[in-house]
């Protein structure tokens, strides 16, 4: 269908249709730029007990929902006028996937600036907080690389992602078990310390939707679904 | 480009695509059905401490995501296929959208389910319990409810869902305080308590998912965005 509608028009479409693609692409990573500077400014509010910075990602939440919304118009504008098929339906499927990923992480850095701010008015207290810096280091690293593996389309870039969430989620175990120990020790870090696992918890998920990104990436570049499959078969199809 | 299409073929190819979107639909249906039995069997396998039963939820979570990568593949191949437009192509990628949903619905419950057992092996306690089943009466409603508003392209059940969400959100959160009561009461009860807070707040995700399936429902309907805006906005759209 695409062929011959480019027999009848020429290079024209096909020229516009590349532009809007790209033009896709490239709101969907200025997003991915945009909750990823909102994750790691949570972290820092919550570390620092920054309070106006907590506010600040709070209220640019709203940004991150108006991007969601346009990019997935302009998204099913595309399949609506150009009809795409093969790899550019995949691009395209691909984006309304992974727009739903970036705006749940940009929800978990609101919650992790609320949490930030209910601390900070709790009294100072860095107990979990370097569990918290030492977890939100890697899932910031997963979230980076996704977008940097989907702007490259680099399916081996993605892979690394999907393994480096296995790690995340046995660190993010361990921490959760030591913040149980410090709850016991002292019943006045129950409070405290649940909010920091709380904070843990919406880390990992971060890395959870970094790993939705990665595993869309290598279905885009390798047309292969490998969500639900063991590393080991992602690395098949891979081919590494 | 559709017209056209079927002033040269006829009906006979219009017919096939509505047996095409009829057999997604049921296809989806039939997943809700299953995930919604999912959270039914995990939350009962809780509080009856049937560890038989939890197994058995985590050993089914495959088929889920099996039905969720058919349902991609089925829902792409008929934008490649039949390259719907306005309300047929809303509905199709409202339910690309809307399997992302059930699949982390199926894995809530697998987490459920996995908490089930952990309680159970702790020891008979039922602190908690009550507002567990309270409120996973609610969300299973929800749940129940967006599909059926699905099944009947029923805005209208859509909004009383969005509506009902408020409501869930704010009784978790009194569940929570009153777990951490609990929690500073005793320590032997910290870890008890824990696990059933993670549970309320994977109930409290299946009620957030049921929501979304509610605003897709909206959306196929009457081609408008409701996320992201407030519950007036929703009803002045939804026009009651």
């Amino acid at each position: 269908m695409t062929a011959s509608r480019d027999d009848v028009y020429g290079n024209h479409i096909s020229n516009q249709f590349n532009d809007e693609l790209l033009a896709l692409k490239t709101r969907f990573l200025k997003m991915g730029g945009l909750v990823e500077a909102q994750v790691d400014s949570a972290v820092k509010a919550l570390i620092e007990a920054n309070d106006a910075l907590a506010e600040e990602i709070r209220s640019e939440d709203k940004r991150v929902d108006r991007m969601e919304m346009d990019i997935d118009e302009e998204a099913m504008l595309i399949i609506a006028r150009r009809q795409p098929t093969a790899r550019d339906l995949r691009l395209v499927v691909s984006v309304i996937r992974m727009v739903a990923d970036l705006e749940r992480v940009g929800d978990e850095a609101k919650k992790i600036a609320r949490f930030a701010i209910r601390l900070s008015e709790e009294g100072r207290s860095a107990q979990g907080y370097g569990e918290v810096r030492h977890i939100s280091a890697h899932v910031t690293d997963m979230l980076h690389d996704s977008l940097d593996a989907f702007a490259r389309l680099d399916s081996g870039l993605a892979l690394q992602v999907m393994k480096a969430d296995k790690r995340v989620d046995e660190e993010y175990q361990a921490a959760a078990r030591t913040l149980l120990t410090f709850m016991m020790e002292d019943a006045r870090n129950i409070s405290r310390c649940l909010s920091v696992m709380w904070v843990l918890r919406a880390l990992e998920r971060v890395g959870d939707h970094a790993c939705n990104i990665a595993e869309n990436v290598i279905f885009m570049v390798k047309g292969e679904d490998v969500r639900h499959t063991s590393v080991e078969e992602a690395e098949r199809v891979v081919g590494r």
